[in-house]
């Protein structure tokens, strides 16, 4: 059997392993890539943690995350661009072009979208001259929509896009996550646009769970346990020519209770199942 | 102060009432109609709600709901259509001539929603005919993307429209409710749209809440106390020349837990201070 040599693992979706515990269990199980959230970066160093993928033989397919760039306030503002910038850098050195993007809810005591979303293609703009410096792009990731208010105000791939029309797409280009993105009636159309425009920075599977979490941040499940036609989704991506990796992020609370090294493997046997046959290349 | 002309109050919002406790109590708030759920219809007969309905001089904004259209198996299939045709003569004979329509999910065991949107369309299209001759409107509800797979594999508004456009306006229509459909970053768009075809069948309001209920049907809450802008959407549904009732609709086991007369004096303020405002006319 060939190596799975486009599969990444997220490391959110081992969450009781060290960013070095991730890294060895990816290269155990054969992988070429993982990618990273800044708090295991973080908690080692973003040269160490350069370091630790670069040893292992892997390659980094995104950070997690930059964003929540809602803040309605000066001083949140400030922060949140501050923030950014050094994410930006970080994935720089890591040696990602790819720096994940959830852009923020709505600020207590503020109603409707309208003006955080406002807000945020102000601040997007403020950001793609620093993104452009260390080359690395912003990947806007729209959110399910039952996020919409608190988390991200951007909620379909095509707003997305909408979002980073202005700007040049080295710099600023759009996640598809099929947790995100699988109810979309206007999937396939912003897929294929998205394509086109060249913006596809990132491909991350899980499925969507039912019922849905009490917690709904941990509705996302291993891809074949939800309702999610991974078949559909990936030719989708696969024709408008993204060669690039397809990561594996998880939040689940009975994933993460359970051995990494048996995640690994359970993910891997999913991707070859149901992702890897439509991936085409 | 002036009557709330077209405030209607859903019987789901004071789900402990009776349907006689619930229409005396919208007689004596002083609202001119209710929206009627079929259990509620069922415990007395059809013929005796529509008189208790008339009798304290108000009208039927709505009968909730037919569809659940996505059944694969021919049993179930017959099943859904028969149940639709009968909602269908109810809504005639309780005098509205809308029927509140939500299209169903995806079935145990199948992936991906493609199959069960096809033979939604399929199955509206045999019902057209029974709508037409009782003189009531299949009005599509697009439910919140959170509900894609389990209630509705219909998930926006400008989907709904698409589904109704083979048929005329006055056999199928939508309903615009606020829950469903802040998020979308087309709402603007669609809901001029659905005013041009004159589509527009039924305006629900309630609140979004956060975080969402452990029961995520339960999240929906009185106007005001979440992050939805009724201003803005008001205004849009008001720019079409909507002049139809406004219906509350909240399943939210706090407002269950209060006394009737308590919803109704806070909703009737809630709708003064959020909605009224805004609707013209």
């Amino acid at each position: 059997m060939t190596e799975p040599s486009r599969l990444s693992l997220n490391t959110a979706t081992t969450k009781r392993w060290t960013l070095r515990e991730a890294v060895d269990g990816a290269a155990r199980a054969g992988l070429p890539a993982v990618g990273l959230w800044r708090d295991r970066v973080a908690e080692v160093g973003v040269a160490s943690a350069a370091k630790v993928v670069r040893d292992a033989g892997l390659r980094v397919s995104s950070l997690c995350r930059g964003g929540f760039l809602t803040a309605a306030d000066p001083a949140g503002a400030r922060a949140a661009l501050a923030d950014n910038r050094a994410a930006i850098a970080e994935a720089a050195a890591l040696g990602t072009d790819v720096l994940v993007v959830v852009v923020g809810g709505v600020p207590a005591g503020e109603r409707g979208l309208a003006d955080a979303r406002a807000r945020v293609a102000d601040r997007i703009a403020e950001l793609v001259p620093v993104a452009r410096e260390h080359g690395v792009r912003l990947a806007l990731e729209a959110l399910h929509p039952m996020y919409a208010a608190d988390r991200a105000v951007l909620s379909t791939l095509e707003q997305a896009l909408d979002l980073a029309a202005p700007h040049p797409a080295d710099a600023v280009a759009v996640v598809v996550d099929s947790f995100h993105v699988f109810w979309d009636p206007r999937l396939a159309v912003s897929v294929a646009r998205a394509g086109r425009e060249g913006r596809i920075a990132a491909y991350q599977v899980c499925d969507f769970l039912l019922p849905i979490a009490p917690d709904p941040l941990l509705s996302r499940g291993m891809m074949g346990d939800g309702v999610i036609d991974f078949a559909e989704l990936t030719r989708l991506v696969a024709a408008t020519g993204y060669s690039g990796d397809v990561e594996v992020e998880i939040f689940n609370a009975d994933v993460w209770a359970a051995p990494g090294d048996h995640v690994l493997a359970t993910m891997t046997a999913r991707y070859r199942e149901l992702v890897l046959p439509h991936l085409g290349g």
